[in-house]
Protein backbone atom coordinates (compact mmCIF):
# COMPACT_ATOMS: atom_id res chain seq x y z
CA UNK A 1 0.00 0.00 0.00
CA UNK A 2 1.08 3.53 -1.01
CA UNK A 3 1.62 5.65 2.12
CA UNK A 4 0.19 9.33 1.43
CA UNK A 5 2.15 11.84 3.66
CA UNK A 6 1.70 15.59 3.73
CA UNK A 7 4.22 18.28 5.51
CA UNK A 8 3.30 21.90 6.16
CA UNK A 9 4.51 24.94 7.72
CA UNK A 10 2.26 26.39 10.65
CA UNK A 11 2.04 29.11 12.73
CA UNK A 12 0.80 28.70 15.79
CA UNK A 13 -2.38 29.77 15.71
CA UNK A 14 -2.66 27.09 12.74
CA UNK A 15 -2.36 29.07 9.57
CA UNK A 16 -0.28 27.55 6.73
CA UNK A 17 -0.80 30.68 4.27
CA UNK A 18 -1.51 34.18 4.86
CA UNK A 19 -4.81 36.15 3.30
CA UNK A 20 -4.70 37.29 -0.37
CA UNK A 21 -2.61 35.22 -2.45
CA UNK A 22 -1.14 36.65 -5.19
CA UNK A 23 1.85 36.85 -7.97
CA UNK A 24 3.93 38.61 -5.31
CA UNK A 25 3.08 36.82 -1.90
CA UNK A 26 2.83 33.10 -3.36
CA UNK A 27 1.66 32.27 0.07
CA UNK A 28 -0.78 34.81 0.97
CA UNK A 29 0.24 38.15 2.81
CA UNK A 30 2.56 37.79 5.64
CA UNK A 31 2.58 33.75 4.41
CA UNK A 32 6.24 33.42 3.52
CA UNK A 33 7.45 34.06 7.35
CA UNK A 34 6.34 30.62 7.54
CA UNK A 35 8.93 28.98 5.94
CA UNK A 36 11.47 31.36 7.12
CA UNK A 37 13.36 28.15 9.17
CA UNK A 38 14.12 26.82 5.50
CA UNK A 39 16.79 29.47 5.69
CA UNK A 40 19.14 29.18 8.45
CA UNK A 41 18.35 25.30 8.97
CA UNK A 42 19.50 23.54 12.25
CA UNK A 43 20.92 19.93 11.94
CA UNK A 44 17.53 18.72 12.85
CA UNK A 45 15.91 20.82 10.75
CA UNK A 46 17.89 19.40 7.62
CA UNK A 47 17.30 16.13 8.60
CA UNK A 48 14.05 16.69 8.53
CA UNK A 49 14.12 18.62 4.73
CA UNK A 50 15.82 15.87 3.90
CA UNK A 51 13.08 13.44 4.49
CA UNK A 52 10.40 14.86 3.37
CA UNK A 53 11.86 16.00 -0.19
CA UNK A 54 13.46 12.86 -0.79
CA UNK A 55 10.96 10.44 -0.09
CA UNK A 56 8.51 10.68 -2.26
CA UNK A 57 7.99 8.89 -5.65
CA UNK A 58 5.17 11.72 -6.81
CA UNK A 59 3.09 14.56 -5.18
CA UNK A 60 -0.39 16.20 -5.71
CA UNK A 61 -1.30 20.01 -5.27
CA UNK A 62 -4.19 22.20 -5.70
CA UNK A 63 -4.03 24.43 -8.51
CA UNK A 64 -3.78 27.39 -6.16
CA UNK A 65 -0.19 25.98 -4.80
CA UNK A 66 0.89 25.95 -8.60
CA UNK A 67 -0.23 29.55 -9.28
CA UNK A 68 -1.85 32.79 -8.95
CA UNK A 69 -3.99 32.47 -11.71
CA UNK A 70 -7.74 31.22 -11.70
CA UNK A 71 -9.90 29.94 -14.68
CA UNK A 72 -8.49 29.53 -17.62
CA UNK A 73 -5.18 28.54 -17.78
CA UNK A 74 -2.72 31.29 -18.75
CA UNK A 75 -0.20 28.75 -20.79
CA UNK A 76 2.86 30.88 -20.42
CA UNK A 77 2.78 30.28 -16.64
CA UNK A 78 4.76 26.91 -15.40
CA UNK A 79 4.64 27.26 -12.07
CA UNK A 80 6.55 29.24 -8.99
CA UNK A 81 9.82 27.66 -9.15
CA UNK A 82 11.46 28.64 -12.59
CA UNK A 83 12.98 25.82 -15.30
CA UNK A 84 13.68 23.42 -12.42
CA UNK A 85 11.40 22.84 -9.84
CA UNK A 86 12.26 20.74 -6.72
CA UNK A 87 9.95 18.35 -7.16
CA UNK A 88 12.18 16.00 -9.07
CA UNK A 89 9.11 13.62 -9.78
CA UNK A 90 5.79 13.72 -11.06
CA UNK A 91 3.28 16.15 -9.65
CA UNK A 92 -0.59 16.16 -10.01
CA UNK A 93 -2.45 19.60 -10.36
CA UNK A 94 -5.78 19.53 -9.09
CA UNK A 95 -7.78 22.21 -11.46
CA UNK A 96 -11.06 22.53 -13.09
CA UNK A 97 -9.60 23.12 -16.38
CA UNK A 98 -7.69 20.89 -18.65
CA UNK A 99 -4.13 21.41 -19.71
CA UNK A 100 -1.44 19.25 -21.22
CA UNK A 101 1.21 18.06 -19.18
CA UNK A 102 4.43 19.92 -18.28
CA UNK A 103 8.20 18.30 -18.27
CA UNK A 104 10.04 20.71 -16.54
CA UNK A 105 13.66 20.15 -15.93
CA UNK A 106 15.18 17.93 -13.42
CA UNK A 107 12.35 15.29 -13.88
CA UNK A 108 9.32 17.51 -12.55
CA UNK A 109 6.28 17.18 -14.66
CA UNK A 110 3.15 18.54 -13.73
CA UNK A 111 0.00 16.49 -15.25
CA UNK A 112 -3.57 18.67 -14.81
CA UNK A 113 -5.69 16.69 -13.08
CA UNK A 114 -10.16 17.52 -14.04
CA UNK A 115 -11.35 14.66 -12.72
CA UNK A 116 -11.01 15.19 -8.39
CA UNK A 117 -9.02 14.64 -5.67
CA UNK A 118 -9.54 10.86 -5.43
CA UNK A 119 -8.24 10.79 -9.69
CA UNK A 120 -5.26 12.37 -8.64
CA UNK A 121 -4.14 10.67 -6.19
CA UNK A 122 -4.99 7.13 -7.73
CA UNK A 123 -2.76 8.95 -10.44
CA UNK A 124 -0.22 10.00 -8.30
CA UNK A 125 0.45 6.49 -6.57
CA UNK A 126 0.80 4.54 -9.79
CA UNK A 127 3.27 6.99 -10.46
CA UNK A 128 5.11 7.17 -7.30
CA UNK A 129 6.65 3.55 -8.31
CA UNK A 130 5.86 2.01 -4.66
CA UNK A 131 7.57 5.40 -3.06
CA UNK A 132 5.32 7.14 -1.01
CA UNK A 133 2.61 10.25 -2.23
CA UNK A 134 3.28 13.91 -0.74
CA UNK A 135 -0.14 16.23 -0.50
CA UNK A 136 1.85 19.20 -1.16
CA UNK A 137 -0.39 22.19 -0.26
CA UNK A 138 -2.36 24.07 -0.26
CA UNK A 139 -4.90 24.19 2.77
CA UNK A 140 -7.57 23.38 1.32
CA UNK A 141 -6.47 20.49 -0.88
CA UNK A 142 -4.63 19.10 2.23
CA UNK A 143 -8.19 19.15 4.27
CA UNK A 144 -9.82 17.77 1.74
CA UNK A 145 -7.80 14.74 2.02
CA UNK A 146 -7.37 15.00 5.44
CA UNK A 147 -11.28 14.75 5.74
CA UNK A 148 -11.19 11.50 3.33
CA UNK A 149 -8.99 9.96 5.27
CA UNK A 150 -6.51 9.77 2.64
CA UNK A 151 -3.47 10.77 4.52
CA UNK A 152 -1.39 8.42 6.16
CA UNK A 153 1.25 10.73 8.14
CA UNK A 154 1.15 14.19 8.44
CA UNK A 155 4.01 16.36 9.35
CA UNK A 156 3.32 19.50 11.23
CA UNK A 157 6.26 22.30 10.90
CA UNK A 158 4.79 25.36 13.60
CA UNK A 159 7.38 28.13 13.08
CA UNK A 160 7.46 30.02 16.25
CA UNK A 161 5.00 33.12 15.20
CA UNK A 162 1.40 34.58 15.26
CA UNK A 163 -0.47 34.71 12.00
CA UNK A 164 -3.64 35.86 12.74
CA UNK A 165 -5.55 35.71 9.94
CA UNK A 166 -5.05 32.93 6.15
CA UNK A 167 -5.63 29.68 5.54
CA UNK A 168 -6.17 27.33 8.29
CA UNK A 169 -4.96 23.83 8.14
CA UNK A 170 -7.91 21.62 9.73
CA UNK A 171 -10.84 23.85 8.45
CA UNK A 172 -13.92 21.70 7.74
CA UNK A 173 -11.68 18.55 8.96
CA UNK A 174 -14.19 16.27 11.56
CA UNK A 175 -13.36 15.91 14.78
CA UNK A 176 -13.49 12.58 14.00
CA UNK A 177 -9.93 12.52 12.26
CA UNK A 178 -7.59 10.43 14.21
CA UNK A 179 -4.42 11.03 15.07
CA UNK A 180 -1.42 9.13 16.81
CA UNK A 181 1.71 11.52 17.95
CA UNK A 182 4.86 9.95 16.49
CA UNK A 183 7.85 12.42 17.36
CA UNK A 184 8.40 16.08 17.86
CA UNK A 185 11.50 17.84 17.63
CA UNK A 186 12.49 21.17 19.05
CA UNK A 187 14.64 23.58 17.21
CA UNK A 188 15.28 27.19 17.52
CA UNK A 189 13.23 28.49 14.34
CA UNK A 190 10.73 25.58 14.39
CA UNK A 191 8.71 22.75 16.03
CA UNK A 192 8.11 19.63 13.24
CA UNK A 193 5.48 17.43 14.93
CA UNK A 194 4.53 13.62 13.28
CA UNK A 195 1.42 12.44 13.33
CA UNK A 196 0.13 8.99 12.01
CA UNK A 197 -3.63 9.56 10.81
CA UNK A 198 -6.29 7.47 10.80
CA UNK B 1 12.08 38.79 38.61
CA UNK B 2 8.95 36.88 38.95
CA UNK B 3 8.79 34.27 35.53
CA UNK B 4 4.87 34.45 34.73
CA UNK B 5 4.07 30.46 33.03
CA UNK B 6 1.11 29.24 31.37
CA UNK B 7 0.21 26.00 31.10
CA UNK B 8 -2.68 24.98 28.58
CA UNK B 9 -4.06 21.91 26.95
CA UNK B 10 -5.18 22.72 23.38
CA UNK B 11 -6.34 20.72 20.35
CA UNK B 12 -4.38 20.06 16.90
CA UNK B 13 -6.82 23.12 15.74
CA UNK B 14 -5.94 25.79 18.30
CA UNK B 15 -8.82 25.43 20.50
CA UNK B 16 -8.59 25.29 24.32
CA UNK B 17 -12.05 24.87 24.98
CA UNK B 18 -15.39 24.06 23.05
CA UNK B 19 -18.64 26.02 22.73
CA UNK B 20 -20.77 26.99 25.32
CA UNK B 21 -19.49 26.04 28.78
CA UNK B 22 -22.30 25.57 31.65
CA UNK B 23 -22.08 23.73 34.54
CA UNK B 24 -22.40 20.13 32.99
CA UNK B 25 -19.76 21.26 30.34
CA UNK B 26 -16.96 23.29 32.19
CA UNK B 27 -14.49 23.48 29.31
CA UNK B 28 -17.06 23.68 26.48
CA UNK B 29 -19.18 21.26 24.80
CA UNK B 30 -16.23 18.72 23.60
CA UNK B 31 -14.06 20.80 25.86
CA UNK B 32 -13.12 17.87 28.40
CA UNK B 33 -11.69 15.83 25.11
CA UNK B 34 -8.58 18.28 25.50
CA UNK B 35 -7.96 17.05 29.41
CA UNK B 36 -7.83 13.11 28.14
CA UNK B 37 -4.48 12.99 28.64
CA UNK B 38 -4.30 13.12 32.61
CA UNK B 39 -6.40 9.99 32.62
CA UNK B 40 -3.73 7.59 31.58
CA UNK B 41 -0.36 10.04 31.77
CA UNK B 42 2.95 8.14 30.79
CA UNK B 43 5.85 8.70 32.60
CA UNK B 44 6.75 12.16 30.58
CA UNK B 45 3.08 13.42 30.75
CA UNK B 46 3.52 12.82 35.00
CA UNK B 47 6.97 14.67 34.87
CA UNK B 48 5.53 18.05 32.75
CA UNK B 49 1.98 17.72 34.78
CA UNK B 50 4.53 17.94 38.04
CA UNK B 51 6.42 20.53 36.90
CA UNK B 52 3.39 22.35 36.10
CA UNK B 53 1.47 21.83 39.25
CA UNK B 54 4.39 22.00 41.58
CA UNK B 55 5.86 25.31 40.21
CA UNK B 56 4.02 27.71 40.90
CA UNK B 57 3.78 30.32 44.28
CA UNK B 58 0.36 31.87 43.00
CA UNK B 59 -2.20 31.99 40.07
CA UNK B 60 -4.47 33.83 38.06
CA UNK B 61 -7.18 33.09 36.17
CA UNK B 62 -10.59 34.42 34.85
CA UNK B 63 -13.87 34.41 36.22
CA UNK B 64 -14.98 31.81 33.46
CA UNK B 65 -12.72 29.27 34.84
CA UNK B 66 -13.66 29.57 38.08
CA UNK B 67 -17.46 29.13 37.44
CA UNK B 68 -20.18 29.08 35.03
CA UNK B 69 -21.54 31.87 36.43
CA UNK B 70 -22.41 35.36 34.93
CA UNK B 71 -22.39 38.79 36.91
CA UNK B 72 -23.57 39.22 41.02
CA UNK B 73 -22.21 36.16 42.61
CA UNK B 74 -23.95 33.09 43.73
CA UNK B 75 -21.86 33.32 46.93
CA UNK B 76 -22.69 29.39 47.35
CA UNK B 77 -20.10 28.57 44.04
CA UNK B 78 -16.85 27.49 45.38
CA UNK B 79 -15.31 27.18 42.04
CA UNK B 80 -15.56 23.51 39.82
CA UNK B 81 -12.65 21.49 42.62
CA UNK B 82 -15.02 20.41 45.64
CA UNK B 83 -13.21 21.26 48.47
CA UNK B 84 -9.45 21.11 48.44
CA UNK B 85 -8.73 22.92 44.80
CA UNK B 86 -5.26 21.27 43.46
CA UNK B 87 -3.48 25.12 43.43
CA UNK B 88 -2.66 24.60 47.37
CA UNK B 89 -1.51 28.39 46.63
CA UNK B 90 -3.58 31.75 46.27
CA UNK B 91 -5.31 32.13 43.39
CA UNK B 92 -6.18 35.42 41.87
CA UNK B 93 -9.53 35.65 40.08
CA UNK B 94 -10.35 38.03 37.41
CA UNK B 95 -13.81 39.69 37.72
CA UNK B 96 -16.18 42.75 38.08
CA UNK B 97 -18.47 41.73 40.71
CA UNK B 98 -16.48 42.00 43.95
CA UNK B 99 -16.44 39.45 46.51
CA UNK B 100 -14.88 38.75 50.09
CA UNK B 101 -11.63 35.86 49.98
CA UNK B 102 -12.58 32.48 50.12
CA UNK B 103 -9.80 30.27 52.47
CA UNK B 104 -10.23 26.53 50.71
CA UNK B 105 -8.60 23.25 52.20
CA UNK B 106 -5.36 22.68 50.99
CA UNK B 107 -3.81 26.09 50.96
CA UNK B 108 -5.76 27.49 47.98
CA UNK B 109 -7.16 30.82 48.60
CA UNK B 110 -9.59 32.15 45.91
CA UNK B 111 -9.20 36.01 46.08
CA UNK B 112 -11.45 38.13 43.84
CA UNK B 113 -9.94 41.00 42.39
CA UNK B 114 -12.08 43.67 40.40
CA UNK B 115 -8.71 46.32 39.27
CA UNK B 116 -8.20 44.36 36.11
CA UNK B 117 -5.40 42.21 34.71
CA UNK B 118 -2.75 44.40 35.92
CA UNK B 119 -3.42 44.44 39.44
CA UNK B 120 -4.50 40.66 39.89
CA UNK B 121 -1.14 39.53 37.85
CA UNK B 122 0.85 42.57 40.47
CA UNK B 123 -1.26 41.12 43.45
CA UNK B 124 -0.41 37.39 42.36
CA UNK B 125 3.06 38.08 41.77
CA UNK B 126 3.73 39.70 45.29
CA UNK B 127 1.81 36.47 47.02
CA UNK B 128 3.85 33.95 45.00
CA UNK B 129 6.94 34.49 47.49
CA UNK B 130 9.64 34.22 44.95
CA UNK B 131 7.83 31.37 42.61
CA UNK B 132 6.48 31.82 39.77
CA UNK B 133 3.11 32.79 38.81
CA UNK B 134 0.52 30.62 36.63
CA UNK B 135 -1.85 32.26 34.28
CA UNK B 136 -4.77 29.32 34.48
CA UNK B 137 -6.94 30.17 31.76
CA UNK B 138 -9.47 30.53 30.20
CA UNK B 139 -8.68 31.42 26.46
CA UNK B 140 -9.49 34.86 27.14
CA UNK B 141 -7.09 35.61 30.09
CA UNK B 142 -4.54 33.79 28.55
CA UNK B 143 -4.67 35.62 25.01
CA UNK B 144 -4.80 39.48 26.89
CA UNK B 145 -1.86 38.20 29.05
CA UNK B 146 0.27 37.26 25.80
CA UNK B 147 -0.42 40.35 24.15
CA UNK B 148 0.38 41.99 26.95
CA UNK B 149 3.47 41.02 27.12
CA UNK B 150 2.72 39.46 30.31
CA UNK B 151 3.74 35.58 30.19
CA UNK B 152 7.36 34.30 30.02
CA UNK B 153 7.31 31.04 29.23
CA UNK B 154 3.90 29.06 27.41
CA UNK B 155 3.98 25.69 27.79
CA UNK B 156 1.28 23.97 24.97
CA UNK B 157 -0.54 20.83 25.70
CA UNK B 158 -1.21 19.71 22.06
CA UNK B 159 -4.15 16.93 22.30
CA UNK B 160 -3.83 14.61 18.97
CA UNK B 161 -8.00 15.41 18.11
CA UNK B 162 -9.60 18.24 15.80
CA UNK B 163 -12.24 20.14 18.37
CA UNK B 164 -13.46 22.72 14.68
CA UNK B 165 -15.06 25.20 17.41
CA UNK B 166 -14.83 26.75 20.04
CA UNK B 167 -12.32 29.45 21.82
CA UNK B 168 -8.90 29.90 20.45
CA UNK B 169 -5.50 30.06 21.91
CA UNK B 170 -4.19 32.92 20.56
CA UNK B 171 -7.23 34.73 19.24
CA UNK B 172 -6.64 38.43 18.75
CA UNK B 173 -2.93 38.20 19.57
CA UNK B 174 -0.66 40.21 17.57
CA UNK B 175 1.57 39.04 15.17
CA UNK B 176 4.30 41.16 16.86
CA UNK B 177 4.13 38.49 19.73
CA UNK B 178 7.99 36.78 19.68
CA UNK B 179 8.17 33.22 20.53
CA UNK B 180 11.43 30.80 21.09
CA UNK B 181 11.03 27.52 20.83
CA UNK B 182 12.88 25.38 23.92
CA UNK B 183 11.33 22.17 24.12
CA UNK B 184 9.32 19.23 22.33
CA UNK B 185 8.16 16.34 23.58
CA UNK B 186 6.16 13.72 22.48
CA UNK B 187 4.02 10.87 24.12
CA UNK B 188 1.24 8.60 22.78
CA UNK B 189 -1.51 10.80 24.00
CA UNK B 190 -0.26 14.26 23.60
CA UNK B 191 2.65 16.79 22.21
CA UNK B 192 4.56 19.08 24.73
CA UNK B 193 5.98 22.00 23.73
CA UNK B 194 7.41 24.73 25.78
CA UNK B 195 8.05 28.23 24.12
CA UNK B 196 9.99 31.10 25.96
CA UNK B 197 7.67 34.62 25.08
CA UNK B 198 9.06 38.11 24.64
Amino acid sequence: MTTVTCNISTSVDGFVAGPRQSLQSPIGEGGARLHEWHLEPEDADLAVIDEWQSTPGAYVMGRNMFGPGRGEWDLDWRGWWGDEPPYHAPVFVLTHHARDPLAMDGGTTFSFVTEGPDVALQQAKAAAGGKSVEIAGGASTINAYLQAGAINELHMHIAPMVLGVGERLFADVSADLRLEPVQAISSPRVTHITYRVG
